[in-house]
């Protein structure tokens, strides 16, 4: 660091070369670059006469997380969790970063949405974009063949954040998938269970599941004449379908990608199309879909499929549409996508969505990617997988809002009791109860000062949510009892301190 | 990338290399050296058919937590989570990384260990260090001025990686922070009696806790005749001596850092000294150590702390030991450090100890930091802290290692029934029963075949340790029954369905 008394003069020098400005009217700018170059010196000092300027921020779509958006997380995730290992899943975990080069080539045009990382000497690393790759990764590096696990974890996209609407640059992603050789459409099945089951339970909504099947979009794009290196393209078009009219999405078919006017009026025929196995079947029966051996495969499929959901018993909200495409380059078969229908009960994202005009949207996809692990091994060896993603976040913006809107308090500790005294010099006793407490396992508090008043010790209970108060004083002390008091119905019981474990875990456990 | 006939011709000279050396029997480094090149440029070039050769490797210094590591994982997570519960912390979470600015200065020389993110045009990140100083930046944002958090996450240090002791590049860390004016000690206190309730519930063996403070530390080196300016660099030295020889860092201090032999000598005899509450007083009694205000200070504050240890009764473990000294420069107060000082029910650890003459060293550590809020606050506003963070990853080597000698086979799953058939075209009944089940919130598993043998379906059960198996059979189906079999007895009975989850609950409450 450079001598202090330098850099005062430095910084005098800099303050008369922007006072000098401001007398001369200077530009604007001209003035600022002066004024950013003196707070510069000025932070390189340090101190009151010149304190470090931070930039008091996270970083552009990253936030941090509250106690309370952290108690409503958790809650989230114990829902979601709870229901992965009801379904017999394990769980890993993999780096934040991967080699650089394990994730190229498998987001198409989204690959400069990753974040790479700076080459400080060594290997070349980039923050994992999702957790699908690196699943494979894994599964290839470790020869697995088979496993059904779910990864809970934080990815990044370079994204344009819109954090109102739950976009981020840093989210979760709930992920669960089912790698291995079985028969065709168990494990999809069990997939569209899980989403059916967690988006229940979550009390969201009303929401839909929508299916599709690549195969059967690119059977249906063949038998209306699309050319073959065109499929990729009009597909991912056809996946504006959920925010753009049939209009746009023709136009943008005809006129900016160069479809026959034809092909594009024989895919709009198709893509309105919604049903269930009623559908499958009667585009089985189709003249010109029949002749696709693809689209049969997938449509067969698709029959399949819906007769274990309705084992599942899930039909209800489950429906095959033809429109839906989903973006990512390594879907192979069946494709899925869950989006909540009413906004009823969120009456505030109900707001945002008339105002910004844009729905909460999708909250899960996913669907089947048989090539993937192939592409990592080296002798090509391909392992079959179905998964899904949970998209945790906008879930998280409408539990947040929810519980904003409501009455209820989000308590962000699990205090049982506090400890506390009404009188003075009791603290060490106050500690020594507070010790056998935690010895006890009972989550118990108690305020870090000698003599704090009552009244904000029952303040603090008030404030957090804490049931109960347990109040020593010179009188309990002497007679060996504790003044347990309910904080809500403010009535008291003296309790013994033999029984006093005992009477709070009563008390808490109907709580 | 160079062409590829380019690369073919130098893997043929390189492979004439290599032959060479081994026909010329030259030293194993030298040969390695060799093949390593010859290897690298065949990666260059690719696989058989020229297939994209990906490094199915992890980032050096990361790794992938498999299921079991997980599962080991999850059971540690949720007795550190359960005690800093206890205690009535609430969580938060950070960002992984931060802006640049927001780092830097904050860890001394380490500063070069930080891993930077590429600019790709916006803003300068890099990854987070610690949890600490997004804590403080997190305070000072939020301009909160008391709260007891915990935070569990992963952080990043470009260090050299020991991963066989548990020491990598991305780690995580489990931290439990009290921010805010008190009475001295208090928060202290708690935050030792909370290692000594982690480190005993997790039954690693025998522990210590070493206490020192950061005033006594810097009184000891001014009444020595330290120099101001080489408080610092003296206080690193002596914090080397947990892995050298007294001798050792005389030597470093006298020749390296040009300190006199006296006083040298002189903090010799005071870093020798261990005790507890009595070495506090003798200290302050101590005809030079008493002439320093600070000092004063810091040992008044030890007799105190540790008359609040007596009342969580932790004396047992903790010691005042004048050579802790710690590295990071935020420390302003008490600091604190727990070791495993015996490796007993750990043999493969002991056995590594032995081999490498490292022990698994420091296992929780922290102290007070009373400085790093007010770093971040605009006005400079302190916010006095006091933390501590479990060394987690150390932790876990302990608990994978422990479960390796053990017999005891760590589930990986929590699946209560597999619901199998002993007969086939029973898929559609299994797949009904199995969806019966998660609606009833059961933990079960179908296998994804349509006619599964018994004997496999019975062999998942063992291998993942599921107790029971559902058998359906056309019989069972006639009589509206499920032979219910418990795996490790063997035994079978038939329930009613209407009261199978009954009975599954029932068996599997008291497994």
């Amino acid at each position: 660091m450079a001598d202090k008394a330098q850099i005062q003069d430095a910084i005098k020098t800099q303050g008369e070369v922007v006072r000098k400005l401001k007398t001369e009217k200077a530009s604007k700018e001209q003035i600022d670059e002066e004024v950013a170059k003196l707070l510069e010196l000025k932070a390189q000092i340090g101190g009151d006469e010149g304190k470090h300027q931070f930039t008091l921020k996270t970083a552009k779509g990253t936030r941090d997380y509250n106690p309370k958006q952290m108690a409503i997380r958790e809650k989230v995730f114990n829902t979601i969790i709870r229901c992965f290992k009801r379904h017999g899943a394990e769980t890993i975990d993999t780096p934040v970063f991967e080699l650089k080069e394990t994730l190229t080539g498998k987001y198409g045009e989204d690959s400069k949405l990753i974040y790479d990382l700076k080459d400080q000497g060594g290997e070349l690393l980039s923050l994992r974009y999702d957790l699908t790759v690196p699943f494979a990764r894994y599964l290839a590096m470790n020869k697995i063949t088979n496993i059904k696990r779910y990864h809970i974890a934080k990815v990044y996209r370079r994204d344009n954040p819109a954090m109102t609407r739950g976009r981020y640059r840093e989210f979760y992603q709930c992920d669960f998938d089912i790698a291995g050789q079985y028969d065709p459409m168990i494990p999809d099945a069990e997939c569209l269970k899980i989403v059916h089951e967690i988006l229940s339970e979550l009390e969201l909504g009303d929401f839909r599941i929508k299916v599709n099947d690549r195969r059967i979009l690119d059977g249906m794009f063949a038998v209306c004449g699309v050319p073959d290196d065109k499929f990729r393209t009009i597909c991912s078009t056809v996946d504006k379908l959920d925010k753009m009219s049939w209009e746009d999405v023709r136009s943008e078919m005809v006129k900016e990608k160069g479809l026959s006017e034809e092909a594009a009026d024989q895919i709009g025929q198709y893509v309105s199309m919604q049903g269930g196995m009623d559908l499958a079947e009667l585009l089985l029966q189709d003249a010109k879909m029949s002749q696709s051996k693809q689209a049969c495969a997938g449509l067969t499929d698709m029959k399949q499929l819906f007769s274990y959901l309705q084992l599942f018993q899930v039909t209800d909200k489950v429906v095959f549409d033809l429109s839906l495409a989903r973006g990512l380059d390594y879907y192979t078969g069946v494709i899925y996508e869950a989006i909540l229908t009413q906004t009823g009960p969120v009456p505030v994202v109900a707001a945002q969505k008339a105002e910004e005009g844009v729905s909460v949207g999708s909250v899960a996809g996913g669907g089947r990617y048989d090539g993937l692990v192939g592409m990592f091994d080296p002798k090509g060896r391909k392992v079959p997988c179905v998964g899904v993603s949970i998209g945790i976040e906008r879930v998280f913006s409408i539990m947040e809002q929810k519980a904003e809107a409501s009455a209820e308090k989000v308590r962000t500790t699990e205090t049982q009791v506090m400890v506390a005294s009404a009188q003075k010099n009791l603290l060490e006793e106050r500690l020594r109860l507070t010790a056998e407490l935690w010895n006890a396992g009972i989550k118990a508090e108690v305020m870090y000062k000698k003599n704090p008043k009552l009244l904000s010790q029952l303040q603090h209970c008030e404030d957090s949510g804490i049931p109960l108060v347990a109040i020593l004083g010179e009188q309990e002390l002497k007679d060996g009892v504790v003044k347990l008091r309910t904080v809500h119905s403010r009535e008291e019981v003296d309790v013994s301190r033999a029984e006093l474990v005992e009477a709070i875990k009563k008390r808490t456990s109907d709580v």
